[in-house]
Formats: C-alpha cells, structure tokens, sequence
C-alpha cells in the first residue's frame, strides 16, 4: 500500500465542518466571526512517549487527548486537528486500531482530522490542533492572583504508577495495573471543564509533566508563589458524581512518600491545575457538575514566591520534587 | 539546558500578529474577519528527507519552505506556524543555525512562530502552517478545466540533480554542485506567485513528489488528461527578469532521457503547478511580473484522461516515470 492508498483508506472522511479536508495542499476552515483560534502542537515519540508494544487504538486515543487536554486548558472549543505520522512500515493492523483510537475519540469531541503528512522513518506522531474561545475568555498562565484557591481536575498519579509497575519498582494486581494502565494510556482531556471554567477561573495548566513542575509554570509566569496542602492525599475521595476525586484508591494504598511523588511529580495525568478566586467556589462547583468532572482544591496562590508544600498537620515539607523534562 | 531553557532561548520572541504566542498551553490567533484559515502539516525526517550533514541553517529554512509552499500553492497568505522538534540531544551550534534559518525565512514571510513541542528522540521536524485566504479565492487541486493551460513556476529537476551527485550517479563542478544543493537544500516557496494567482489560475499544487505526479493529483480530483509538451527542455531559457526559467543550464547539460527524468519525475522542486484558462495568459505573465517569479507554459489539460507526454516533434513519448512515494 502506497502513501495515498494509506491516507485514503485510514484517515479520509468527508469534510463536515472544514470547507476542505484532507487531500489538497492546504485545509481550509472557516473561524466563527469574532472568536480567537487557540493552536497547540504535540509529538509523541515511542520509547519516550509510549511503549512498542502499546495497543495502538490506546495511542491513537492518547496521542489526540494530549493535545485537546492543552484546548481544555485554555478553554477553547476543538475544532480540527491535523495528523503527521512516521512509521517505519506499513502495518495495517496497528493503522486500523490507530486510526479507530484516533477518530473516536476526535468524534467525541467534534475535532475534525482535516490534513496532515506521511512518511516513513521511527515512529513519531505529531499532532497539531485548533479551537475557538471568545476574545478575552481563554485561561491562560499567566492569571493568577494572590489569595486565589489551587484546584485539580480528577485524580493524578495513577500513570506514573503504571510507569513504575512496568519499570518493575512497584507491583499491582491485574485489575489494578489495568485501571492504572488506562490513565496512563487513555487520558481523558478535560475539554467540558476548561470550557465551564471559562468565566471562572483566573489562570490555568494542563498536567502533563507533573503537578508541582507545571503549576510552577503558573507561579512563575504569574509572579506569584503557592502553598500546597496534602490532606486530600491522605485518603482516595470521591465526587459527587461517584468518580474519584484527587487520587484513587490504588494510589491511596501506597506508603506516604511514593503517594507525594507519585501524585505531586508523576507527570501523565492531563487533568487541568487551575486557580479561581475564593468567592468562585459556587462557580467552580456548578463547572464541576456542569461537565461531570471531580475537582479537588489543593491550596492557595500566595504573594511570597515559591512553592510550600504542607504536611497534612500544616507543617512544611522539604522534600524536593522533580518534575519532568525532556532534555535534563 | 533542560527543554524550557532550550524554547526560551532559541525559539521564543515576543508575538507581533499573534495574540498570545510561545509560552501557555495554546497559542491564540485572531483571524481577519471574512477570512478562510488554510492549515497544512509536514514532517521531516532525517534520512528520508534530508542528509545527517545538511547545514542546520538550510535544514530550518527548508522544514519552514515546504510547509510554505503549501500556502502558495492554495493561495494563502501566511500567518503563524508551530514547531514540533525531536532532537536526539541538546546540539547548542545546531540549534541556533536551524533556529536562524527557519526565522529567517519565517520573517520574510511574516509568519509567526507561534508555539510547538521539543522531546528527545530521533531528529524529527514537523511544522504546521497557518495562513489566510478569502473565501472562494482558494486555488484547489479540483478546479482544472478542459482547455487550461499548464504552467509551472521557477526550475525543476536541479534538486534531483543534486541528489545523484550525492549518490554518485551524477557529477558536477563545485560551482554547479553548490548551486544545485541551494535548490535541494533552500528551496524557494512560491508564496508571492500563488497570491497574485487567486483570480487568474483554476488549479494549483506545489511540485515535492515530480512534475508528472503532482500534476496527476490535479488530474485526477478534476476529472481530467493533460498533454505535455517537452520543447521547454531542450534548452535553458530565461525569464524577462534574467532567472531561469523551466529548467536551468545545469539541467540543460544532461543527456535528454535524464534531463526528462529529473525535470519531469525528480521532486523536491517545491515549485507550483497550476492551470489557467487560455484567455488568462496575459494574466498569469502579469502575476508572474509582480511576483518576479518565473512562469513557464508546458502544456494543456484535455477532456481524454491520462497524461500525454510529447517529444519536441509532438510525437508521444510512452516511457514511464515514477513519483516519489514515501511507503513504495
């Protein structure tokens, strides 16, 4: 199967909301009058990103969640997407499960895949995506404020122990490495709650190398500092709605200090930090509920720089956590 | 230099047409009002499309051109890009010659880099390209009508050229070498050309595969043949503003079967090939005048399909020639 025969057969479908899709040099879409376009590229590598042996409807699955876990973030509405992939051969089975991963989880959020390029070489996924959010409404780093409320979407954790029971360095029973294994291979991008968060939250991240590490992100762009509590690790919670809330009932069973690193330095998660005033909390509430999403205050941003990390009796924790970055 | 220290340095500038450019989770773009957005995806993969040795600065205007060419081909103007880059280690002197290539170009043009992704792993380089277009001005691949002439812009088959010295099947002086590896390695994208072709040409696509083939997808989509006439490779000609035109006296040089072959199937030319009726001539000379971008007329879509290709006797010429295909 040559390189047309592959796009045609795996990633062509008709155009609904672009005017054009895949198969002339350019797309072309129409924005909806007066919205910004809010744009994110990420490349998934194997070796580095994912595992040679991953079910590849699992990574296609991911590969598009990681970038509309950046729209969520921000708050925009995804729109298209555009699909460049290297693959070191033409293998129809893992393009089927790649491509179904894919293009379920784009339906889901009415993310049109409207372009993109083959070729052949190791295998690297590079997805590019768009989407709307009025003028003035996208969440943004660089937001905080002083006195604001720390929340995180969902549970954070569980990928990295995943990571670390393929590593060998931690062990779980079958259904519990599948239910870990599912969150480190199928994130589920928060885009209901970026958009329900719009009006009310002051500045937001998406989790994707650790939660200390990007809410860093927000601390330093944002000229302020932070305290972090952990009683919310001490035990697994659970929304209103019955999912877990903070951390699961896998991550609540490990020793104290993998618990902290696990949840606080993972990395994987994409679930959303974000800050919102303390007369939101109604409001942070109603978005909650509104997408379906558990969401779990975590501290305050304070005006002294830095991170403070408290113990669950109040008392700061030195320890140090590493957050992850691809060169260091 | 860890990967935030590595964006920070050699990638970030302040956003001028961008709202919000690197930095936040998405980049935000307002589109002009009334305006089609034109997106186009290319990955570049050592090896595949470039040498281990090309000058990094070269490689970064190239991975920038070809994404270009693009737009130029539908007729889009330029407006923002993002970068995803694989990079097997932090290479200091590499980085800042390919950063310096690609924003070189990218200023030229007055497209933004507006965000992206860096991670370790095998040098991969996809850029994705925003641009603008009014609605209904777009040049597609489906538009070709019976009667059109066909024309192609600039030089074709030096890049090839290059290529088979490269190989060894070929050779060249240092001074034709060099002038064929700019073509390979800096190839121009016709950006200017595909604007002030928006109301003259019917169909466009940018040559990377070779002539022949590129012009096939045109073919196809419009439901149509072409003749194509060869007396334009007998010798080098010269546009009214003194560059080359057709091919170069390089290409000129070579023995005929391999002056077709590498003209009429070489690829990477990243030239445009578009169609436009007749009575338009006198247009598409003045487009290319105030492009000061080199036209050439090499034949004539037809009702009959397929593709003919005649001998400067206008006798038919049966031989084969294969266009490049990443999976053949």
């Amino acid at each position: 199967m040559g390189e047309f025969d592959l796009i045609e057969r795996y990633f062509k479908r008709p155009a609904h909301k672009a005017v054009l899709g895949v198969g002339d040099d350019c797309a072309l879409l129409m924005p909806s009058p007066g919205m910004q376009l809010a744009v994110s590229s990420d490349m998934l590598v194997e070796g580095r990103h994912f595992v040679s042996t991953v079910d590849p409807a699992r990574l296609g699955h991911k590969a598009l969640a990681v970038n509309l876990s950046d729209l969520a973030a921000c708050g925009a509405e995804p729109m298209a997407f555009t699909l460049a992939l290297s693959l070191p051969r033409v293998d129809e089975t893992w393009l089927a499960g790649f491509s179904s991963g894919l293009l379920r989880l784009a339906d889901a959020h009415g993310c049109e895949l409207v372009g993109g390029d083959t070729t052949q070489g190791p295998l690297n996924i590079c997805i590019t995506v768009m989407g709307e959010v009025p003028p003035g409404d996208a969440l943004l780093r660089h937001n905080a404020q002083v006195g604001d409320d720390i929340y995180i979407s969902g549970t954070v954790g569980d990928a990295r122990l995943a990571l670390e029971v393929f590593r060998g360095t931690q062990s779980l029973d079958a259904a519990g490495l599948e239910q870990a294994r599912l969150r480190m291979e199928q994130p589920t991008p928060r885009v209901a709650l970026g958009l329900a968060l719009r009006a009310v939250a002051n500045a937001a991240i998406d989790i994707s190398d650790g939660l200390l590490g990007d809410l860093g992100h927000i601390l330093k762009r944002s000229g302020v500092g932070a305290q972090i509590d952990t009683h919310w690790l001490q035990t697994a919670s659970s929304f209103g709605n019955g999912q877990a809330a903070g951390i699961t009932p896998l991550l609540a069973a490990l020793p104290w200090n993998k618990r902290l690193e696990f949840a606080l330095a993972g990395g994987d998660d994409y679930e959303l930090c974000f800050t919102a005033p303390v007369n939101q909390r109604e409001m942070v509430h109603a978005a909650a509920w509104e997408s379906d999403t558990p969401v779990t205050r975590i501290g305050r941003i304070t005006e002294a720089h830095g991170l403070v990390l408290l113990d669950p009796q109040g008392q700061p924790i030195t320890r140090r956590f590493a957050s992850f970055d691809h060169f260091a």
